[in-house]
């Protein structure tokens, strides 16, 4: 499979407080910039950036902007180039919506977190059928929460559940970024 | 190898800068969040802050002691539990020092970075040797830098030069957080 196939959504809503509660998480700037580069060191196609709040979505556009045409494209050419495929989007549907309109075929939905769940994927197995091209053209979308985690039904109606990054003794608290790292090279690195 | 006997060091002098300079880069903060939690999921034993800056040591002080013994503690445990090994040093010697002085060896140093040197040694040859324990009990530590990357003694004076993570196409702008991320994972992921 063509790695430009691949995507990423970091989801800002709905996720998980400290209470257990359905919130609206924030942007951090630091997260575009960090999955950006990310992302463009893997040779991942789209990375949407999803929250539903105006303000926010004005905040990442205006990020995104300084770096593409501000003064930041002269200062620093690399960062414009982690940065083309970054877009901003209102829900996941819409990220998924956009992502058949490209393509003409709905993208495979894998979910990531940090809890084990039944019947999750592994990443020897995704590893291996995005790498025998098992989805054909099919775009994949790889979807990574904010705050505490991605909210349940969003991770029910996923296609799959990628397993979580084992911690020692059970450590298990990452950033998100962090995360993706990780979850890029061992599913994408040396592809 | 127990991994409690490999340690990390974030270095910020002397690195250079974008136009070469060989500078004090400055304390990111998030990093020592990340790098801290980071190194904990994988078990690592001491991550040393390296900056020869009397009032950045004290920023990274008070950054740790607010989560280990401050109101940060009671807020976020499992925080507390990531800061537990982060300590500040003057200089990567004194790292060296320190870490020969608590195994009674001195420790086989690995510098990182984003070029590609002659002799370094692969991620594959160094997991094993981790793996396989042909260092037995002397300490490992891996020392990654800040800014536009370590100033080149530096790196000619360490036991090995750890070849870098390839990019798709080329580019090669990972933050070192994440870089730190993917390299652990690479040489400790389910040891």
């Amino acid at each position: 499979m063509d790695k430009a196939n691949i995507h990423l959504a970091l989801v800002h809503f709905p996720v998980y407080n400290k209470s257990g509660e359905v919130v609206v998480s924030s942007i951090t700037t630091l997260d575009v910039h960090d999955i950006s580069r990310i992302g463009r060191t893997y040779g991942i196609g789209t990375f949407y950036v999803v929250t539903p709040l105006k303000t926010q979505q004005e905040l990442v556009e205006r990020l995104v902007g300084h770096w593409l045409t501000g003064h930041g494209a002269e200062y620093n050419p690399t960062r414009k180039e982690a940065l083309l495929k970054t877009r901003v989007i209102k829900s996941l549907d819409d990220a998924v919506t956009d992502l058949a309109e490209q393509s003409g075929e709905k993208p495979r939905v894998v979910v990531t977190g940090a809890k084990r769940v039944p019947n999750s994927i592994g990443f020897e197995t995704l590893r291996e059928q995005l790498r025998e091209q098992l989805n054909e053209d099919g775009p994949v979308l790889l979807v990574f929460g904010t705050g505490w985690g991605l909210e349940k039904n969003l991770i029910g109606n996923a296609d799959h559940v990628l397993e979580p990054i084992e911690g020692s003794n059970g450590f298990n608290h990452l950033p998100v970024r962090g995360a993706i790292a990780i979850i890029l090279d061992r599913l994408l690195g040396r592809f």
